[in-house]
């Protein structure tokens, strides 16, 4: 079966910057098949600050158990990510793979293991070959590069169903000679749900901030991206984003507005990977943005959100470029939020087709049925009942869909 | 766009009853386009006793609503059902074209408006042309009759996306003379999900019970049958299932085990009527029942079960008979239920793949194979915790899940 790469992929992706005090090297393994690099490492030249937001899910995978057990050191000096099998459901045996893993790579970097963060994606229940990953550790150790392509390599290297790479960078100017940066890289295209799906995504940056603030406005946009994308309502056992601030010998503190314009750019950075994946959602054909506002609060606005952007029904109509609302009215009604069904509003890009409960469809049907052809589409719902808002990204459901997913593996 | 007959329909259908006291007539009023039958009335000779289930949705239609506030009074004499248009969301010209609708068949039949129930099923949001109802109530009263025939023309009249009409009766034996009869309709084929999906089901018996005990068991057996199936986990705004014990002058007391065989019977006809559903399933070519067992308690066990049910990745590997178990893996670590892994064990059909957590596909994959090729599937997951159980049944995804829906209206 061939893949097409995604008509939703952006034409062109940003470089990355390079960062001092951090390198990348990817190598093929021999999980994935095809010879196509699968083994990712990313050494950071002094122990650094991390965080991370990992899978709900309670089948989740190895990785994400060791993960979860180092994180409260916060401390990371590498990071190894494989791709073609997810060391999922694999029990002791999924457990020993990664500790010999971790242990060779400790070893061979001089390094403590609690240090050490792991990111497996592909297959579920099958046995993780470790010695291949080990017997390739010395290669990837020796490749070690800072520059933009190994960037792209590794983007390139996590990749499963993905039909392109993801990644993208931003730029804070401190004065003249001065820059901070942030890269980041993601991958993902199914079983993408929020609570983190099956996607990774790391980013870099070169900025140094207090611990306490930066894990707060962490998690905070993370569910503003990362958790307000859904393709397909499947939560994957293996997702993670990690946030990994390279450690500076000269740290310098920040004047509060550089701050607030890192913050900033990095929730646009994050949006943007986030979006990233639901424009290779399997199949997608449209990028849909579902913007919520007026409800009682964030939690009703979401589940409202989420739950038209999780309807099968509401997702094929799209494919059809169908101006049936009413699908969008039964997504909304079996959120489990209570709203004054006569004070909602319905808009279509900029048409109105339902004001305060009224219909205003047949009068706007050429406007809205052109705009539905459009391959980015918003649906803006307006409750009527407080200031609750939100806005989450999902795509349309597509027979690619159907045939990617019934083909995906036998 | 012609939608064949499902390939999971049954060949045949159980013929009705005829039901002392009970008559049905159905005609065209022109709602639906194509001159097909879109109005049933059920009339009951004496007012009878009612019990109905109704959906969660917070968008519910008017007729719900309406049948919601006269449930409590137990009492039906007429039934009126329309289909093509759902009469959701239209606002209070919804709630008054309902209106005009009971007053008007209330006074040709000189019957109590509280004991006229309705059910519209069709599209959402468009004004429902109340006149047309109206207009042929004189024709549906002059048509009501008591036969197999008028059953079968009813439950093909209550048809939207179904591709089969949807019957089944039971019968129990009580002397040499008389019997108990329960004649039951159904429609429904997407926006299926539980807590009552599109779907409509009347069933109607001539037993006389004593209410509360009645009302305890049917809603215990709608959980374990109309609320245990999925097509496509959305929620439609319209659906109920109405149970309806036709009044006798000459009521008799039941002995215990007339009582039970009756119960048991219910159960047996709401099963099989809520899996016509499924076996309608908007482009469904696999009927599949999951079966949880050794959950904490029936609630785990209904969530484990849903959401493998619920999962598009799961019903896309069943669509083409993938033996991908790490999609069930990963339904049963999204549902939000605690468990051991490594106590898992998983079979398709009698074929273990899973025994307390190890892998034993490529031991069984050929039988799994030619298991996985046949049209009806049965996945069973022994969880080891506890004692808690359930089954429930959905479909597969197909390509023809999404033609349906991308082409259904516009």
């Amino acid at each position: 079966m061939i893949i097409k790469t995604s008509p939703l992929a952006p034409k062109k992706l940003k470089k990355l910057y390079e960062i001092d005090g951090v390198s990348i090297s990817s190598v093929s393994c021999g999980i994935k098949k095809n010879l196509k690099d699968d083994l990712v490492l990313i050494k950071f030249d002094l122990p650094s600050q991390i965080y991370g937001v990992f899978t709900n899910s309670k089948t989740p995978g190895a990785p994400i158990v060791w993960n979860k057990s180092i994180i409260k050191y916060g401390r990371v000096s590498a990071l190894i990510i494989n791709s073609g099998n997810a060391n999922v459901f694999n029990g002791k045996k999924g457990e020993e793979a990664l500790k010999k893993i971790i242990t060779a790579l400790s070893l061979k970097l001089s390094i403590n293991k609690k240090e050490i963060f792991m990111a497996s994606t592909g297959v579920i229940g099958e046995a993780l070959d470790y010695k291949k990953i080990i017997r390739q550790i010395p290669l990837l150790i020796e490749n070690l590069k800072n520059s933009s392509q190994s960037w792209l390599k590794a983007a390139n290297a996590i990749r499963t169903t993905d039909t392109f790479p993801k990644q993208h960078s931003e730029k804070i100017k401190l004065n003249t000679k001065e820059n901070l940066y942030i890269n980041g890289i993601a991958k993902g295209s199914g079983m993408i749900a929020p609570n983190m799906a099956t996607m990774l995504s790391f980013i870099i940056s070169n900025i140094q901030l207090e611990k306490n603030e930066t894990k707060k406005k962490f998690d905070n946009i993370v569910e503003k991206t990362f958790n307000s994308i859904t393709v397909d309502s499947d939560t994957s056992t293996s997702d993670m984003v990690l946030l990994i601030l390279v450690k500076n010998k000269n740290r310098k503190s920040l004047v509060p507005k550089k701050k607030k314009e890192f913050f900033d750019k990095l929730e646009s950075l994050m949006a943007y990977l986030s979006h990233l994946i639901v424009r290779d959602g399997e199949g997608a054909s449209k990028f849909i943005k579902i913007s919520i506002n007026g409800a009682r609060n964030y939690k009703d606005a979401k589940s409202l959100g989420m739950s038209i952007a999780n309807s099968p029904l509401f997702k094929t109509a799209m494919a059809g470029s169908d101006s049936n609302w009413g699908r969008i009215i039964m997504a909304l009604g079996k959120a489990g939020v209570a709203f004054d069904n006569s004070k909602v509003s319905i808009k279509f890009g900029n048409v109105l087709i339902l004001k305060s409960g009224q219909n205003f469809l047949s009068k706007n049907i050429k406007k809205i049925n052109s705009y539905l052809k459009k391959k980015e589409i918003e649906i803006s719902v307006i409750v009527g009942e407080g200031k609750g808002s939100c806005s989450v990204w999902t795509c349309d459901l597509t027979k690619n869909y159907i045939r990617i997913n019934t083909d995906y593996r036998s």
